[in-house]
Formats: structure tokens, C-alpha cells, sequence
């Protein structure tokens, strides 16, 4: 199941210079399916990411935070589907950096300038032999894949590729974004690897691309109920290969920033709804804006607390306005001194509460109305300041429990 | 589907002197069965109490607050199931005290000589006039109810009657302890309502009953997954008659002290862990210790971080050994100075993970053994102090999904 989600076009992904994408099946993922993806960057190319915060961060991640911090200049990443490495110690380290050592002879590059990613069942040895084996095999593609298909190789429990491009015209020059993601976990899905990766063709400095790249996971990936913060493999890379004849921007007040900045906010954030749309068990798209809070962190803490509550969740599925399930939320989200009579509760136009209790109109019928619709907009209000925040989640429902209880079998 | 809940005997469950039960229909609860409780003590009767931390805390909460806080001799509680009285703000409060009013002028007593109850659903008006109406008929009964009455009016979602009994020999004499529980909601249960009453008709000070109410509260109802701290009605209530002819027992120190107070503490988690076992669609008991943290609470924060995570719960429910969920549920609970290759997970005999990753010895066959039990033991160690905490939560099956989307229905 999966909400507003399209069957993506390959056609209307567009390929950006100087990246090029190949894939294979590694005999990792059961299917036999694609499991393998290398993305290679041309010399040149600016690379930059964020990842989870989570103590047991998988192997590849401690390896991406060292390839990145040591300056080297990057040149590829491979990723794996079927197995995360994470929860594998020692061993799962040596794996990871072995698969860049691999990659690295093959490509004729060090292997600090590769980026290792993998995505799967926790707390298994990956199968290094069969990965390095494949290795070869995915550099000898006479043609390169696709970004459609690149999506689709990265797949775990998603149900649908996830990828989607922008173009930006910078001095005339038509600037180049496509991005993939996948991660389909939800409720609380903090385990739910969620992976995305945007290449655009822009020439950015590194330092401006590094403070890009955070900036716009907290207004996408970081406003979905998949918690980027707290995955074993959360990572989300940011490429510019600046393949396009510009000149380099290095600054927020460059006057190309705003509508480059624009397009990839816009890009990561369908990217990180389609996360939410295709969420395990997903029939309701649910937009969370608390309003009027002191400051963002407790707005933000209000709208996890509602999109985390499994009764507001099997409440939006069963399309039943069992409303007071929010307000409960709101109270023990953990503002101590939220004042509930100052709180307002909207359902897309349908005022339910005010004042911290049922506004005196409300009527059923209206909230079983919106309810009912695939997307819903839920909108709080707190009466003690001027900041605001908004968070996109989905329902629960019983396929939920149906694909996490049999993911392995 | 309950899991090693026993259908209760009621003559087990001891009577407690100086506690006069009562119950009727009021019609407030859709079913049309008993939905109205009253209990009276005899003059001379201590009672203490311990309540929900939700800012939308309802109404029957703040007016128990006042009427402990007042110094009024206690007399009865009046417990109504069907609708919670919150989010319904002045009316809602109103309502809570005309019933206090109400009964008292049926009992010739003052309303701060009353504490209300209320559980069932959020943000609708209480149907004050019926409740009122059906006072005069729960009082008229011409025979007391049992406490296995009581514990049935009481009930929500819950699936089977929640209560128990104690004895304790104290100075030769005989004193009886018996307690009534409900609740159900599971995973995550901010909401799910939360009673608990035990009586006794030992002789207690009031300031000793109140330092024990707290503290057999955090060994009990505050250590499994229905957080007592956040519901919008939760509320634990200690009743000391004091009928048993005896001292009084006035300071921790007392001889009889640590008798009394073990049986007081073993009924409470007795009555808590019955709310797990019934916990909405559970098929498994789940007992989570965290042990070698540096302080009692990050043992618990941890412990609740697996007990809430679905993908847990989900794995519990279909016995599948995807146990690197608990590792990573570890990972993200917020201690973030935790060194992940210091800890150890085992399941019941099972050691799954030693320093941070698989043990070398740990065959899936094992896992799934015992994953496949009715009561499963998980224990994880930091090796970072000396303090331990434990926590009983359930997994998560489709039936949680179906009875909280149709609650209402």
C-alpha cells in the first residue's frame, strides 16, 4: 500500500553531469534481485552528508565519517541492500573498509575517496565475499543504469522506487538535481534505514555544500516520522559534481543560492515524503503543524509526539475522530508548563478544539469527514509564541504489523 | 487474547474491613452493563494517592488532587467507566465536582469528602445527569458488591477483570490487602487509562501512606508500558482503613513495616503486570531489565526505549529473532555517551550480543526457541555502574491494531 506514491517515469529523471550509476546483483538481497549500486563522480566533484545519531551506528557509517573527514577527494559510493552491517563490531568495520579497498583497486583510487552504504537485516555478518566478487562484474556494464534504476537497486521494504529531479537556471546555464531515497519503516521507525542521495551538476564550494547539506535534512528527511537522527545506517549525501560552466557558489549570499537552495529543499522534501507515502502499511498521508510555540525544538517535540501515538495512528486508519487521542499527545509530549487552555486543535478547516477542550461547533460528522481523505492536515496551535514546526507521518494500520513481523521470513 | 491471565475466583479475593463496595448501570457505558463503582470507608480511613503527569490531565484528576490536598477526611470514591471526563475543560471540571456534590449530600458527607474516577473516552461531555441519576440506585443496593464486581465495572478495553489479595501477619493479627486494576492499551499507552485501588485494613499514618503510595507506584505501575505518568486519567490509590485492631504503623522503621510493605508492593505489580498480560492483542509477556547503568534511570529509559519500539514488539509478536532491533532501540534511547562495544543481550539463557555485536556462539535456533514463549525474559548490560531497572511490556499483533481502530465503533 502506499499513498499518492506514482510509479516513477525513467524518463523524467534526469541524468546529471559528470555522475555516472551502475548496478548488479550481488546475491546479497534473497530475490536475486539488483543489489548492488556504484555511483562514480567525476574528478572535481564536492561531496557532503549527515548521518545518524544512533550509538550503534552501522559500520559504514563510521567509515563515511572518516573517508569524509579526512579530505580526501571522493570519487564513488557503493551501496548494498539485504544486509545493513550494523551490529557487527570489529568484523562489520573490517568489512566496510575492505569493500572500499576493493573498489578502490578496481577504480585505481584510494580507498578513503569511496563512500560504503548498506541497508538491511541488523546484526548479520555481510557477505563480503559475494559483495567484492560482484564488484568487477557491476564496473563492467557496457551501459550505464539509470537513476530509476539506481532507485530501485537500493530498495528494502519499500514497495516503490523513490527518485525525483529538479532544474534550476543559474546565468543562463540550466543547473541539474536528481535524488534518490528509500526507507519505508514508520510509526517510530527509528531503525527503518533511511538513505537518500542527491547529485546535482552545480559547482559548490565544500564548506557552503557541508552547511547545504544539514540545512536541508532538517527541513526534509528530519521532518519525517522515519527518524533520521536515531537509524543504525541513517545517511543522507549531498554530491556536486559542478560539471555545468559557472561560477562557484560559496556563499548563502551568492544570488544564484536562493533558487539553487530552493530546488533541492523542494527535491529532498518529495524525496522524504515519499519515504512517508510508501511507509509499511501506509492508507493515510498525515501533515503535522503545531504552531505558535516558543521555540522550534518544543514545536517539533509536540508533532513527534502525536505522529509517534499508535492510538492517534490506528485512529487515522480506522477513520474515526477519536480526536481527544491528539490532545492526549499534546499533554504528555513533555512541555511541563504548556498551559492546555491556551491549545486550539484543527482537522484541515474542521476547528475540533479550542481552549484545551471540544470547540462548542465541532460536530462529529465534520472530523469523520476529513478523516476519511488519504491526505489530512493536523494543525495545533499553542498560544505562547511565534515559532512553528511541521512533520509528515502516516497511519498504522494492519499491514504494518503483517510486513515487520514477517520481514525476514 | 490475554497472556497467563487467569479468570479470576471471587473467593479469593479476601474482602478488606471498614470498605463497603457498590455498583450499578448508569448507562453510560454503551454495552448497558455495570459502569458505575462506589466505594465507602469507614471514619478513620487514610487515603493516598499518586496521578497522571499529562498537562491534559482531566478533570476528575484535578478535583482528587484538591480533595487530598484539602485535609478532608476521605470517605468514597465514585468510578465511572464509559467516558473519561477530559478535554473537556470548565464543563468537564464542573461536571466532576457536581458529582462529588451529588453523592455527598446522598451520603451526608462534604464533596471534598469524595474522590472521583472517570475512564473511557476523551473529549466528550459526561453524561452528568444519568451518572447523577444512577446514585441513589448504586447506594440502595441492598447487598455489597464483591471487589470481582468492582474490578468488572471498572473495565474499558480490557478483556478479563484485573484484581487480587494479600495477607500479612502482623502482631498475631491478620491484615488483608486486596486491590482492583484496569487498563489495556499497550505499546506506547499515554492514553490508555490506568486505575489502581488497593485497601487494607491495617493501620497506617497518613504521611507513611503517602510516601508508600509513591514509591510502590514507581515498583510497580510506573514499570510497564502503560506509562502511568502521561495518561490523561491515570491514578493509583492507597486506602488504610486501619480496622485490624493494631499500632499504628507511623515510619519505615517500624517492625512491621517491611512485612506490610512487601506484600503491598507484590499485590501492585501483581495487579500492573495483569495489565500487560491483557495488554490489546498481546500474545506474549515481555520482562525487559537493563542492568550495569550508572543510575536507575538510564536503565529505564533504555528498557522503555525497546518496550515502545514497534519493530520490536512486531518481531516479539511473530517470534522471529530479528533481535538487532533491540540493539539498535539501545542505540537510540538517548544516552549518548553509551560505549556500545560494553554491552551484552541475552534472551532468557540466551546470550545474543557481547560487546556491541553477535555473539561468536550465537545460533538463530536459540533465538527463535525462545522468541517462540509466552514469557519472554530480555537482559541487557552497559558495564558502565551498578544500578538495574525492569519493565514488563507486550508485543504488538494485528488484534492491537483492530481494537484500537474500532474503539469507538
Amino acid at each position: 500500500m502506499s499513498v499518492g506514491l506514482r510509479v516513477l517515469d525513467a524518463e523524467k529523471l534526469l541524468p546529471v553531469g559528470g555522475v555516472r550509476l551502475d548496478v548488479t546483483s550481488a546475491g546479497i538481497h534473497k530475490s536475486g534481485r539488483n543489489d548492488l549500486l556504484v555511483m562514480q563522480f567525476d574528478a572535481g566533484t564536492q561531496v557532503a552528508g549527515v548521518f545518524t545519531q544512533n550509538r550503534f551506528c552501522a559500520a559504514p557509517v563510521i567509515v563515511c565519517r572518516a573517508h569524509l573527514a579526512s579530505g580526501a577527494a571522493l570519487r564513488a559510493l557503493v551501496v548494498n541492500t539485504g544486509n545493513a552491517n550494523a551490529g557487527t563490531g570489529a568484523a562489520g568495520l573490517a568489512h566496510a573498509q575492505q569493500t572500499c579497498v576493493a573498489l578502490a583497486h578496481l577504480l585505481q583510487l584510494q580507498p578513503e575517496q569511496i563512500l560504503p552504504f548498506s541497508t538491511g537485516v541488523i546484526l548479520e555478518p555481510l557477505p563480503l565475499d559475494r559483495l567484492i566478487a560482484a564488484l568487477p562484474k557491476v564496473l563492467a556494464n557496457n551501459a550505464a543504469a539509470d537513476w530509476l534504476d539506481a532507485a530501485k537497486t537500493i530498495m528494502t521494504t519499500d514497495t516503490q522506487a523513490k527518485a525525483a529531479s529538479r532544474t534550476v537556471n543559474i546565468d543562463g546555464q540550466t543547473v541539474t538535481l536528481t535524488g534518490i531515497s528509500k526507507g519505508a519503516g514508520m510509526i517510530r521507525p527509528n531503525m527503518a534505514t533511511m538513505l537518500g542521495f542527491i547529485a546535482t551538476d552545480a559547482k559548490i564550494a565544500p564548506a557552503l555544500l557541508q552547511q547545504m547539506v544539514k540545512q536541508v535534512a532538517d527541513q526534509s528527511f528530519n521532518c519525517i516520522s522515519v527518524d533520521g537522527d536515531t537509524s543504525t545506517n541513517d545517511s543522507f549525501i549531498l554530491i556536486a559534481t559542478g560539471k555545468v560552466a559557472m561560477s562557484e557558489i560559496n556563499t548563502s549570499s551568492h544570488p544564484a543560492y536562493a533558487a539553487l537552495y530552493e530546488a533541492l529543499a523542494s527535491l529532498a522534501q518529495e524525496l522524504a515524503q515519499m519515504i512517508v507515502r510508501d511507509g509499511e502499511g501506509a492508507t493515510k498521508f498525515i501533515s503535522i503543524t503545531v504552531a505558535e510555540g516558543r521555540h522550534t525544538a518544543e514545536c517539533r517535540q509536540i508533532a513527534y509526539a502525536i505522529a509517534h501515538s499508535p492510538l492517534v495512528k490506528t485512529a487515522f486508519f480506522a477513520s474515526d475522530p477519536n480526536l481527544g487521542r491528539i490532545l492526549a499527545a499534546i499533554g504528555y509530549a513533555g512541555v511541563d508548563d504548556l498551559d492546555v487552555s491556551k491549545v486550539n486543535l484543527w482537522l484541515d478547516d474542521v476547528w475540533v478544539a479550542s481552549a484545551g477542550c471540544r470547540h462548542p461547533d465541532y460536530q462529529e460528522i465534520d472530523g469523520q469527514r476529513v478523516m476519511k481523505q488519504a491526505e489530512i492536515k493536523i494543525h495545533v496551535t499553542l498560544g505562547r509564541g511565534q515559532s512553528q514546526a511541521t512533520i509528515w507521518t502516516c497511519d498504522l494500520s494492519h499491514e504494518y504489523v503483517s510486513i515487520n513481523a514477517d520481514y525476514r521470513s
